[in-house]
């Protein structure tokens, strides 16, 4: 079993860790210390030697931030952890405050005194980031210090957990698409182009794509630690532990990248004296750019060069996805026909459901990790956006009650992620409306043709319509990238509601959840990976338009759609859907599970 | 008649004029002279003495650049008007280049050549403008300098009409709806709110609306040229020419203003001297920065203070524009009843067709202006974008073709802007679905709901998605905000492509105008201008949702509406509006046209 269900936090962590944490603050004669959740590498999923947020407040949410003055606290979440974050966190000792609204800058603003110093550890920051934070402490009169030592991690000292040192091996051609060194030409040609001679790279995904290798340093995620310089020649120089160097890594990276240890970085960064160098002062900590000004580096501020190539999947790289997607959708339906069966009868509490889905995805044989904690979410804990279930939280489904499931596997060909929502017993005329309006929402978005130019942000309203027509919405984004073989949140595109200027293209994937929460009662999410064809011409048009094909494979829970409320071309296109997915996953599952699915798939 | 057919300027004006402008360039030892079409007060409509850009190239829209170095130069324009300028510039002088795509710094990074100085004028650019072309000048090795003379200015000389005075006069309570002193008062506590102790205003309609007057300084808009400085105590310095300074205006302003000349503003700057000032970098010319950070005030870049009051319109305000959109569109139902009958026997040319409208139009007694130049665009010339007819373009309607005239009219009560395609004679069924298409989007974009914080880019694609799935698009915005009694163009909320992050508010008016336009045949367009309502609870929903009332009242073309190609909604919603167009309209018109009417708006 891969997925565990003991909380990994407490609320008494504030408490605890908070005085040591201050105690090693006012060593260094700090007012105040910023604790992001992103780590050294900006990670969203973290190893749990970096995990500093959920130390030092219990919280153990993807996104956040802790502020801890000498006088007060607070924790920042988003719209999605507002629930979670008032079980996990101890509120007498943090105020629980929004990450977007405001965020931490308002708070600043607010409770920082002139004259005082307020830490942070300039690893841990965007330069992004922290212009936003330099520019609030500065209105209160206070000013931010970059400190040598973090005080969290003096604090922690000997209880933290060492870190991780995940074996780091090739990725084969044959998933990759394009090998490395024609990546890294064509990557060099655009710094070129961009007038810039190197660049710094610091994001595991960008080193992990890049170089064709995967590592095991982060939960959930293939990430190799480590650090990169590549040179507009197509060359690198490419840090890592030796401790996670395979033996046939050096062979694989070949003469052109050099192979060198965390501890040469500092030295490489110096080397880079009087040359032009991007970095991405949006996913690189502050701490490089320092460094490379200190060094005499002209600092060229630009997007990391992978993300874009990275997001446009190769043919190679579809057609991966593509397979794990069916194979995915087979173990999935496996499980949905279990739910639908055995599970009616049992009414199986949500670690029980849990256990399930993964005994059938790791039954496929080709499963190398979940690619998140599959959300189990029974009656009302299915309203909690992003809950986890754990011993403590777990509730059992009951009849007339909705089960959410998001889950995904990472196979060497694709990594997934899927959300459906499943009728318990007989649904309530609500449940069925409320489904059926985020269906639309969902079909809307995956339909939808498009010219090129357009983002992300210019289609979430569509998943949204149905819902803000009924008086209804949810409060978190549409879509996020899915990378291959690699992180489940994957940027630069996105479809939610903040604007973003990275227009769709082709080959990009990315996920289509809308949802609806009904707060204390019962959590709706449908949710498909899709990916971005190519502009293809319309009859009669004169432009050629992109749009979506949908990769994920399982039925939509016909019990829940109320028909009369579809249009006929909404339900043309679900039953399109649905004979897609019984035609292609019905071979790949046992002779009972085929039966129920051909039924489940029936046009509607 | 208000609006004139000649040309204001000649392909010929750039073989003439550039000369004189690299003579007076030499003069100055510039290598390159950089002039935008925005003009000292960053106005999009200028008065003839600040229409440098037309003077220069012969290019007369109302959007884009020229640069002029000493052995090349280049005129840019938007999608718009790639059209129009080829008719209007010479090319064998002036490379045409997009104004978006690359603009100035492109061509300037490609153009510039090292040791270069390439002059500008810092009183017609904002620094959010200067930023991105400085950058891209030092990328080829050449800097940019401020000039103490314009060049062209200089080359221009005695040839140059002279700075407007027109009166300025107050705009009363009955149609402002909230007097200055309690818009300076809210204002600056905002101010203070920000940590700024004063506000340089600039803009000419933040001026009009803070002040509640109105001037005649740019055709089309009741624009007062000047400039002001707005204390955080609501008191304000006033710079107006004493000449345009009409005798009841002092009173009107009370003892809280002071004002003064346009020679007392260096020494009013100066007065900042150690003082916290916010000035828009967006809106405001790079000199005022420079003449404050002379001072030694400390600058806080922000939002032109006015420009999200001035949008979100009172109630008195709507009240205005409902009554300026009744009479309005009483007015263009008598247009369109004549395009209907003697129009379809006559056939009658695009500057009879302007010359008609804008006749009826004053006959309501209450026209103080057009709000822009009447767009008449007959076959082919419909689909050029912001097409202007002139004498020398001018073209005959036909039977079978469509006309398109996009117009509005400036009223003491509100502005309005309405658009209107016509089938003279049979149309063609391509002209159906096309029309039909567009309709489609525009109904959508008017009857959706949305929630609190969504921007007009979130909403634009619903304007858009009929066409998209056609395979077809627009390259324009969706919707532009629309000043009361002030400027038809009027920001900060947009409905298009490119991101917003502004949301719609109540009491925001904005256009609703989906086109299409096929090259070399017709344009089509349907445009009303709709204002966001207050948020509202929806029967079995969660949120109140913000919506859009309609404002414009004429009838849509119903010979152009395929009705098997519109839902049930939609054919509902547009005989809705026809039935209110009717009922308010109908009291309002002649009995031939009234019955015209009727018929023109009967359910489909």
């Amino acid at each position: 079993m891969r997925q565990t269900f003991e909380d990994s936090a407490h609320p008494s962590f504030g408490p605890l860790h908070t005085p040591l944490i201050r105690a090693a603050m006012a060593e260094q004669a700090l007012d105040g210390f910023l604790i992001p959740h992103e780590d050294e590498h900006q990670n969203e999923y973290l190893p749990a030697a970096n995990d500093r947020l959920a130390w030092a407040t219990g919280f153990t949410g993807s996104a956040g931030a802790a502020v801890i003055l000498k006088d007060r606290a607070a924790v920042f979440v988003d719209g999605r952890y507002t629930i979670q974050v008032r079980d996990q966190v101890d509120q007498g000792l943090f105020e629980i405050r929004d990450l977007v609204e405001g965020g931490v800058p308002a708070y600043l603003r607010e409770t920082a005194r002139a004259g005082w110093t307020i830490g942070y550890d300039p690893r841990l920051h965007s330069p992004d980031a922290l212009g936003h934070l330099r520019e609030a402490a500065a209105k209160a009169g206070a000013a931010l210090k970059p400190v040598e030592t973090n005080p969290l991690d003096a604090a922690w000292g000997q209880a933290r957990p060492p870190q991780p040192k995940a074996p780091i091996t090739p990725h084969p051609l044959e998933y990759a698409g394009e090998d490395s060194a024609a990546k890294r030409a064509r990557l060099g040609a655009d710094l070129a182009g961009q007038g810039a001679e190197a660049a710094v790279l610091t994001a595991p995904a960008s080193i992990a794509w890049l170089f064709n290798i995967r590592g095991g340093d982060v939960i959930r995620t293939p990430l190799p630690l480590g650090q990169a310089i590549l040179n507009a020649d197509g060359t690198a120089r490419l840090f890592l532990d030796p401790d996670k160097v395979t033996p046939e890594l050096p062979a694989w990276l070949g003469n052109a990248v050099t192979l060198e240890t965390p501890a040469d970085l500092d030295g490489a960064l110096r080397d880079l004296n009087g040359r032009k160098v991007l970095a991405d002062p949006a996913v690189t900590s502050a701490w490089y750019f320092e460094a490379l000004e200190a060094a005499g580096a002209s600092v060229i501020r630009g997007a990391d060069p992978t993300a874009l190539p990275r997001a446009c999947k190769n043919a190679v790289e579809i057609a991966g996805t593509r397979r794990a997607h069916i194979r995915d959708g087979a173990a999935l339906t496996r499980f949905l026909h279990w739910l639908a069966t055995e599970g009616q009868a049992t009414l199986p509490d949500e670690l029980e459901a849990v256990t399930r889905l993964e005994a059938f995805r790791e039954a496929t044989g080709a499963l190398k990790d979940l690619s998140f904690d599959t959300i189990a979410g029974a009656t009302a804990n299915g309203a909690i956006c992003h809950y986890h279930p754990t011993r403590r939280l777990n509730r059992r489904t009951q009849a007339g009650s909705l089960l959410l499931i998001d889950s995904g596997g990472q196979y060497l060909d694709g990594t997934t992620d899927v959300t459906r929502t499943v009728a318990m017993g007989e649904p309530t005329a609500d449940m069925v409306r409320h489904f059926t309006l985020v269906l639309r929402g969902n079909l809307a978005l995956a339909r939808v043709r498009f010219p090129a130019g357009t983002t992300g942000s210019a289609l979430d309203a569509l998943a949204r319509l149905p819902l803000w027509a009924a008086g209804l919405d949810y409060d978190h984004g549409t879509g996020h990238g899915v990378g291959s073989y690699l992180g489940v949140h994957e940027g630069p595109h996105r479809i939610a509601k903040a604007p973003n200027t990275v227009a769709l293209r082709p080959g990009m994937i990315v996920s289509n959840e809308p949802g609806f929460y009904k707060e204390g009662e019962y959590g709706i999410r449908i949710e498909n990976l899709q990916y971005v064809t190519e502009p293809a011409p319309i009859p009669g048009g004169e432009r050629p338009m992109l749009g979506f094909e949908t990769l994920t494979l399982a039925p939509i829970d016909r019990r829940l759609i109320a028909r009369d409320m579809l249009s006929d071309e909404e339900r043309a296109q679900l039953n399109a859907y649905h004979a897609r997915v019984a035609a292609t996953v019905g071979p790949l599952v046992p002779a009972d599970v085929r039966a129920w699915l051909e039924e489940a798939c029936a046009p509607i």
